[in-house]
């Protein structure tokens, strides 16, 4: 049976943002995506996000990880037993106070141009009060501050310097994580955060190119 | 059988300030620790931590944690499997990209003040070329970046905030990699780097309590 998930969208239906929601996809699971926007507060309980899967809806990108993980256990494992579980959330608080953290203020005025034009209301406005500025003030210094921004990589960088995946051999769950960030920053900006020679980028191809290229299909080809 | 391990030593022979020989340390096995000072470059190839165990001679940390969880199979685990193993090198990456750096850069000139007179000679000589600063100057402004610091464990901190140990409800070798960082600042300086209510100094003292206060044996008690 297909998953129905719902999914971040900008004006164009088929431009996929969030990085939560693409933590969700993964698994090679056969899924439909229905696009949400930021002002659909009505449905889903205001947020995405969610997965309804036959009669069972959960919400939040962690819990959907773990339902997917018990449910599907004949597809490739997402944790790979408890303690892995558990360390992927050390490499997830990174993924969410750094890397998030960063790529957003580079890439938060291209995200609001991508908003149908009442999310823009809701987003500009939400997260000017969240950031004591204007969103052109923010990035408007952004090419200064790429480098410290991919100092702030190291960590990922040297993980992919010596193994494929953050997994190891194989893509699991801390890859789409880190994934989900960079998928977000690129599906809705042309800004390019990485070097042409950075591991980091290399290993961001290897993702594209999973599930048949699933991730490529979040960003609307040009006409 | 007793473990003997090499262990980077102050000019006192019980100051053991070395990040990576902490983590060769737990398991809760019984280790016999002999001093080793940096300029002692005849002996262990000029490097540590070095253990001894039974014909057995292993160099490197890494090897030495994957040997005793290999060959200590009785003793609570390192890794708890391969999905544990492969994510907690990038525990260990971040450790020594973000932590250990930071650390050093506060740190530095009370390593030196530590050291033997020979081995202060190499180690100013050796990071002052590094650094391309003198050790005083490197260390001058550090109450004004322990802010920025404090920022940058915060990877550390959401996850400390939801469970006991990095590695979940039991510490395991990816708690003792960040804690070795820790370590080696509280055996070699005085200048606290954490607030008191900080979730990472709860858990340093959580640390610090296991194998019967093990680590607390590591700085010399005053006279």
């Amino acid at each position: 049976m297909t998953i129905t998930m719902y999914d971040l969208a900008g004006a164009e239906p088929d431009r996929r943002f969030s990085p939560f929601c693409w933590r969700a996809r993964p698994k090679g699971l056969d899924v439909e995506t229905v696009p949400w926007c930021f002002t659909e507060k009505d449905k889903n309980a205001g947020r995405v996000p969610v997965i309804i899967d036959g009669d069972q809806v959960i919400h939040d990108s962690t819990a959907i990880a773990d339902y997917l993980e018990e449910c599907y256990p004949e597809r490739p494992p997402l944790f790979g037993g408890s303690s892995g579980r558990v360390l992927t959330r050390f490499v997830q608080n990174w993924t969410e106070t750094v890397l998030q953290t960063g790529l957003f203020r580079l890439v938060v005025l291209d995200i609001y141009r991508h908003c149908t034009p009442q999310d823009q209301i809701y987003f500009r406005r939400s997260r000017e009060e969240m950031l004591h500025a204007t969103l052109e003030d923010i990035v408007r210094d952004r090419e200064a501050r790429l480098p410290a921004f991919r100092v702030s990589l190291d960590p990922l960088r040297r993980t992919l310097r010596r193994q494929a995946f953050v997994c190891g051999e194989a893509p699991a769950y801390a890859d789409y994580v880190v994934f989900g960030a960079f998928q977000w920053a690129r599906a809705i900006s042309d800004f390019e955060v990485l070097v042409a020679d950075d591991p980091i980028r290399a290993w961001r191809s290897r993702i594209l190119d999973l599930f048949g290229g699933l991730a490529r299909l979040d960003v609307p080809t040009s006409p």
